[in-house]
């Protein structure tokens, strides 16, 4: 008797493991992105990348990977294309030079790593890693972050490696419009910039233990100027994971998602009033837009469910969750 | 009788503008802070210091002056002061130069600017202000940043400004105790260095008007290396405004103020489940404190509360409102 209550107390453990969800989200930058202005070549190859980024992440958690491995391998499969504005392919400064930001949080035990204008870094994502599990600080910044990086043992690559001719196409047309139009900094309704401001690579994690990760890595904008931060680095606005609540990684303006903590906001109507995570979603990128700011976000929650709101045209993203959700998207309309 | 109504109405109105509170409340830092090791001479200075910069924000705001305002002259006094660790008198990186970060929030329009790794900036929240006002961005950090503010007219000073014999010492002592425990990147329990991290300054205030602003400016840690980055400069994190809330400005052991976004956390009570500000501010530095950070906050709310908590030994502060709490304390035990 007792060894087959044993037995069926095993098999109710087993099963209720079993069960628990596991998933992932992942975004290529949200923005003004068109049927019409994306070839069905170009499309095909978005689609493609961003399910060989999906399956991978998804393979790990699948396997009993840890939620911020998938993460990690996500979001460097993504800086590697030069498709998306992270890594190679990073949109260039007004200088005519590529300057990276990334960040990546534990949900498991909040800890976090940043860095914020390296230029030589192959994989910011991987850096921002190392800052969190080695510096004891979480947020580095420009030649100090890579002094940081050869002291790990980082191979510094060139700035060239990340520049491509695309993008240095890019910069001359933001620059031609910016000088017609006289504007000083830059210019805000300028359609090249506004794809490019918005090519942020990230991906949210839930695995199998219940641990929940977000990293999210940017080239930033294209022209700009003055060493600007967008929110990709800011702990709180463009990355947040906390193993209560949920994970989040934003792509937007990034201006607008630093000013109303996106992620966290997210996080904090879990937290505060428990709020479901698609309201508590749609809620913050509606702050964002009654500020006058656009952009996206994609959460998983600890229980498994998942939300990606944007109030941009398109946003190029990815999910795979056990309970069956499973897709990759580009347009408002799928 | 339609005169009196109006009269009636008038003084009605009048009375309710008169009696509608406001005030702010200012730190100097928190950190191991004791009477014994503070001369009653040292004591006094910072009194005074603390006194002035809270009696120069509190006539802006009497005479109808704006919180942004206020909060800019408080820090401005603090910065000038060589007894804090921001502007003149901050601590020295591992490299022996001064490095400041500083932010600021208008709660009125949720404005945001930040500045951080700025080297020959006076004064780093006004320059903080400008990028609010004038970049079109929120955060510009290192080179960049000081670009910005020559294009804006600032007047760039030698790093030397800064320096100051007292910080020098602390910086030998800081790398001497760091040696001889053979740390790797920052020894975080040295008595001296833990002092000197967090004597960040800050300034939160409510206008006549209803209106909220919040402002933090810092030298850093000292022997701090990599171009670290602390929560002074990070919007949601050290600083934190909105009208329909507080105003947060916090003061600590910044890695942890940036995991737990302190200043944001204590808004999201508010905004959230409608929690008391002290409530919520303790909450929330209890949070710091269960990950094993350190420090305290200052805040005001929409309606003149205020919070000033810290799990420090001490923390400079002074505060002023209009229905009455004024004072300027040191330690624990006042």
């Amino acid at each position: 008797m007792k060894t087959i209550l044993s037995l069926f107390l095993v098999l109710a453990l087993a099963a209720s493991a079993a069960e628990k969800p596991f998933g992932l989200v992942l975004h290529g930058g949200a923005g003004v992105i068109e049927r019409s202005s994306l070839s069905a070549e170009r499309e095909a190859e978005y689609r493609a990348k961003l399910t060989e980024a999906r399956d991978a992440g998804y393979a790990i958690l699948e396997r009993g990977g840890a939620a911020l491995d998938a993460v990690i391998a996500v979001v460097t499969i993504l800086e590697d294309s030069p498709l998306f504005n992270a890594g190679k392919g990073a949109v260039f400064t007004a200088d005519g030079t590529c300057e990276l930001d990334a960040s990546v949080m534990d949900g498991r035990t909040q800890a976090a790593g940043a860095v914020a204008g390296v230029k030589h870094i192959k994989n910011p994502i991987t850096l921002a890693r190392s800052v969190m599990e080695k510096s004891g600080h979480v947020m580095l910044i420009g030649d100090g972050a890579e002094r940081f990086a050869q002291q790990e043992g980082f191979t510094l690559v060139p700035n060239e490696y990340f520049q491509t001719e695309h993008r240095r196409q890019q910069l001359e047309r933001a620059k031609k419009n910016a000088a017609a139009k006289k504007t000083a900094v830059l210019d805000r309704e300028d359609h090249a910039t506004r794809i490019a401001r918005y090519g942020t690579v990230g991906c949210v994690a839930l695995d199998r233990q219940g641990n929940l990760a977000a990293g999210t890595s940017t080239g930033g904008m294209s022209n700009k100027r003055f060493g600007r931060v967008g929110d990709a680095p800011i702990i709180g606005a463009g990355t947040y994971a906390h193993n209560a609540t949920c994970a989040v990684s934003a792509t937007g303006w990034g201006e607008f998602f630093i000013r109303v903590g996106v992620a966290r906001d997210i996080a904090a109507q879990l937290e505060y009033r428990g709020t479901p995570l698609k309201t508590a979603a749609a809620t913050t990128i509606a702050k964002v837009g009654a500020l006058g700011g656009d952009g996206g976000v994609i959460c998983i929650d600890k229980d498994g469910n998942i939300a990606l709101p944007f109030n941009t045209a398109g946003m190029y993203r990815g999910y795979r969750v056990s309970t069956g959700a499973v897709g990759v998207e580009i347009f408002g309309d799928k």
